[in-house]
């Protein structure tokens, strides 16, 4: 594809679209723009311009100006990713979401929250709380990823085993599409088979097929209670063959199952700098449960350590309160940052296996980790088997770093799928795992996948660069 | 588009990829399989051959040899469906999934039941009942309908207030393509965002993107106790407004809540020749709850009971056994047939929209009812928005029936639309209403979905003349 560069004129042109004051052409500023939350610098770069709509007109006539002009558009949130999605990677215009930055309407007769993409999910759960209700959607970014860019990503997060991810949740969406005409697609109808199922495709898109620009959110009645339990196992084994045994024998689906390994539980230790419980167990569980009656949590809590403790468990910790359960979370919620510190620079992957798999999934990273020496900690969540393998580069100079995690995850990408596993469970695939994606997807799926961001957008000016090749 | 006549040759071709046996050309044989359960003459259609392949590389053969000789291939499953989705409109091949109809696996680690597609929805319920678990999807037709007709219309049914419909039940698909390829979508990973959202683009699109040869189907946690709840209502309005308070005051999301119309309770009643209690109620609300634990059921019944009296509920009779619960929903299940018997021909529709503006809809059908002087009684899913208006013919003569049915439908769509509707809810567009979405869907949408189409099926050999106009 040959793409235009952004002219003075076509600057003027947005200028008059959006407002002088919503059209960023400084240096610096762009700055801020050339990147998402992956560290390496071959995932950042400048876009020529910056510009921010207002409203869905707004975005439909930037669109309509870039497709004839036939130059990039790539969307942003709020720049959270953890896959280069809304890295300008060839320049153009990146199409910023950050003033559609409004909650447009509760409904409380149909249990709906129609919201502007540039939320942050965090104002969504907080808006919803307040109304009574929950909003189930829940990335550890929620504080500052915006609701967009869930909707783009189809973001995961601590809930999922409960709830499902971010699609679960969206029922309608407005959309504009790479040729400017704006569509509503779904709404608030629970049910809809009128049509193929376009809400959906959407959804995890990445910016791709066209510019989310409000989106339909599915509210729920509000658990009153929840607990928190962490039970330290011998073995990862052990840990994660108790997964399906709380779901059945239980009958409890828990909003969490998280896990983490010995070197995470290490990392985080000494980030906290506190001494944690059973620090050399094999791995760590820890299992949120809500319910809507005091008695049922209890039976619930009761019940699910009982088949932990038949099970392998070493002990189990129960928070009933705030302050005992943000006890428990910590150090899996510090664990991205924990990591950080160990090594600023690092590659944290996103593969996601069936979760009877983990185990030997991890297992054979355990032996890739061996064979290259370098630490590969993991965690993730053990309620949907998506494991974030993190590579650590440490004192590795950056050539060797290069070379080593080029190698390491292609082998750790070539058990996930000896492990019926797919490359990314929630963070996506953007222009970080492109190449990673045309080697281990069915060919017959990435021509379909090519065909439909052809169908959609016939000049390929959404978001170019990410997922598949095009030419 | 010019597609070529089943030839000689054809069949020959046909018969050595699948067995002579399970190729069928004899007239009287092949009128089973011309129509679907949409009782009018205009939506039947004599298929020139039908063809019952083994397995998926069959199917792939038979699509390759439809694909280059340019023959019309439609997929069939039970032939229960209710939009005329599975009749071969413009003759060709019909391709029946019948002969697929094994449970190929239960995986009790992470809980998927993976099955061909001719399996019925009710030997998928009844097995997973035995292994412990529930697969929660229950569309009305379970014991005759197939599974592989519920992925492809996206099935609904009484459960989808608490489960959703099909669609969210599906993990992973074996999709043989237009153009013979197979393919494996999704799987049994939980979570999954490598590339689009193929799987849930499949589900729903009645067989035109793909023939579905295998199908992942989730489990979940067999709920241990149930009861269900008839309450009567003055009027809809009432009846409706109740919905919301159940699943916010009391904080339970039901299994099912349906209702009834004055018109339905009367049809019901003289059906089953008993009376049934409140029988002048503007409309039944029938309510189903599930629990893992007895005290849990009770205290839900027993909140839902109070907000039920506090808002207009004329009385609450609570079935807790088997014979009380079926007693309670005997009226609702023999609703189809009772209103066959009242009129054999019938025309029933499948709009859906926002909860709360059912009580609108259902008053704008009632003016249209009085307009041209026919019944339309009313019933379906309160619980979800999704209402069976049902046009009786009862003693129209043909030609006056065809042309009221007509302006009836149109009008009806028109109101729906104006409540934020849409067409169907869960039994999909077929040839029945294809020329009603070509009418009433935004025609951006239409280019979308017929742009899809051509991207997948360049030579539009899958289920022609179905959901959109191609040429």
């Amino acid at each position: 594809m040959n793409y235009n560069k952004v002219t003075e004129d076509m600057i003027a042109n947005l200028q008059s679209i959006v407002g002088s004051r919503n059209v960023i052409v400084e240096q610096e500023k762009l700055e801020t723009y050339a990147g998402d939350e992956v560290p390496e610098a071959e995932w950042k770069h400048l876009p020529e311009v910056v510009v921010k709509p207002d409203n869905a007109q707004q975005v439909s006539e930037v669109l309509k100006l870039a497709n004839r002009e036939l130059v990039p558009v790539t969307p942003r949130g709020a720049g959270t990713g953890l896959a280069a999605g809304a890295v300008p990677m060839i320049g153009g215009i990146v199409l910023s979401l950050e003033n559609m930055n409004r909650i447009l309407e509760i409904d409380n007769e149909n249990l709906f929250m129609v919201v502007e993409p540039g939320v942050t999910t965090g104002d969504v759960q907080r808006k919803a709380q307040e109304e009574g209700y929950l909003y189930a959607g829940d990335p550890c970014s929620a504080d500052s990823s915006f609701i967009g860019g869930n909707v783009a990503t189809n973001a995961g997060g601590n809930k999922a085993v409960k709830y499902g991810t971010t699609s679960k949740h969206i029922y309608g969406l407005e959309v504009v599409l790479a040729t400017g005409e704006i569509i509503t697609l779904g709404g608030k109808c629970v049910k809809d088979v009128t049509g193929y199922d376009l809400v959906h495709l959407m959804v995890g898109s990445e910016g791709t097929l066209g510019v989310v620009t409000k989106i339909y959110l599915k509210l729920l009645p509000k658990p009153k209670y929840n607990s928190v339990l962490l039970v330290p196992f011998a073995d990862m084994q052990t840990a994660i063959n108790v997964v399906p045994k709380i779901m059945t024998t239980v009958g409890v689906i828990p909003t969490s199952i998280e896990f983490m390994d010995n070197l995470c539980i290490k990392s985080a230790e000494s980030f906290l700098d506190r001494k944690l419980p059973y620090n050399d167990a094999g791995a760590y569980i820890i299992i949120e449960v809500e319910a809507y009656s005091d008695a049922q949590l209890e039976s619930d809590c009761e019940n699910i350590a009982g088949i932990c403790y038949e099970n392998g468990g070493l002990e189990v910790f129960i928070g009933n309160d705030k302050a005992n359960q943000d006890k428990i979370w910590k150090p899996r919620r510090v664990l991205a940052e924990a990591l950080r510190v160990t090594s600023p620079v690092y590659c944290m992957e996103d593969i996601v296996v069936p979760i009877s798999n983990i185990p030997k999934l991890l297992e054979a990273i355990e032996q890739i980790s061996k064979k290259y020496t370098i630490k590969i900690p993991c965690f993730g969540h053990a309620g949907d088997g998506n494991v974030h393998a993190t590579l650590l580069k440490e004192n590795l100079d950056d050539a060797t770093w290069y070379e080593v995690k080029e190698k390491v995850l292609e082998e750790i990408y070539f058990v996930t799928y000896a492990c019926e596993g797919k490359l990314s469970g929630e963070h996506g695939i953007g222009a970080k795992r492109k190449k990673a994606m045309a080697k281990f997807m069915n060919p017959v799926e990435l021509r379909m996948i090519a065909s439909i961001k052809k169908a959609l957008d016939p000049n390929l000016i959404l978001n170019p660069d990410k997922l598949v090749e095009l030419c």
